[in-house]
């Protein structure tokens, strides 16, 4: 997902202020969904493009970082192989959206 | 995030259901928060281990790899690089958490 | 919120199945924001109205049933007073969004 | 849910800031859910109780009434009777985990 040097990085991080103990699968999840959550937020009233989109962007920078920083822990301590994942998950979503079927209509896309 | 090969194949993934006109920045956080709930809806009453973890393993797997598609589509679209915006995010968390104040302490970690 | 006797109810069911040991404050909170994100991938991609929205009342009743039945047992474990919550925080409201500066504007809509 | 008087109030809050334009389902939705997710932050890095789950009280209150009010607007613009929903729901629930079955098992609590 990110590069291998970086996400030593993200586990140096972590291991110098010894939170490893508060990074159990669970707590992962939570605070995966929670930044998930602050993405959200910030279109929580609107719909932004062009330049509203610009005025938003630093801010959605940060929470994005914060989705994937989770993701790369909840990977990494789990021994999932992300793009892995990614290829089977899209393996399935053609099987389960054949394009015949599936163009142009929002229903039968993934939920 | 993913390699580019991969990601190339998203969005022709997308573009062959003509699906980009659903994929608006609003939608596309809708359903990274939803898929984001689907991973901890993995944990909701339970906080598994070793040999329970094994189990839930491959839904997690498929449910965070719906995580990574959604980010993906979010940076691809709205130009942002994944990798540099968690260089930034960790250079802010250095700031907020120094070690010698954050250490063993979960309070100060991130939220 | 409810009715007392049918938050006893509420209360019997959960007694009758020896659930009281997994109803913490915190898997309550966990649960809540999967229901709530239930009620949301109703309106994944779409926003409906009108007739389309009648074809999502049954469902969406559901699942709404589920966020306030999880939203009266933390109040009831809790011992919070959901009324007295509802009108203290309506007071906070008015200070924040006072008409004047308020009226039409989604910036200034509470989040 | 609330009472009447307490509804009326929370209708007249959004009218007089001429917040309905804002208030459609899917954006109410939205909202429910954010909320949702801000009680649950409380809980992110804790699992508090007894004292501190009385440190934490305040701000969850808050939390809750927010909750609170959204279902409240989507339940009186979608004409939801929720105590009916919630008797319903409490129904099928009945059938989908009898007691003999469900007994102390987590596995069979709802989600």
């Amino acid at each position: 997902m990110l590069p291998t040097e970086l996400i030593d990085e993200l586990m140096r991080f972590r291991a110098e202020r010894d939170w490893e103990q508060f990074h159990t699968p669970r707590n992962l999840a939570i605070s995966l969904s929670l930044e998930a959550s602050e993405v959200l937020e910030l279109f929580q009233w609107r719909d932004p493009r062009g330049e509203a989109m610009q005025e938003v962007l630093p801010r959605l920078r940060d929470e994005i970082a914060d989705v994937a920083v989770y993701l790369t822990y909840l990977c990494r301590d789990l021994d999932i192989d992300l793009e892995q994942a990614v290829r089977s998950k899209m393996e399935q979503n053609r099987q389960k959206y054949p394009v015949a079927l599936s163009k142009g209509s929002a229903r039968n896309t993934p939920n």
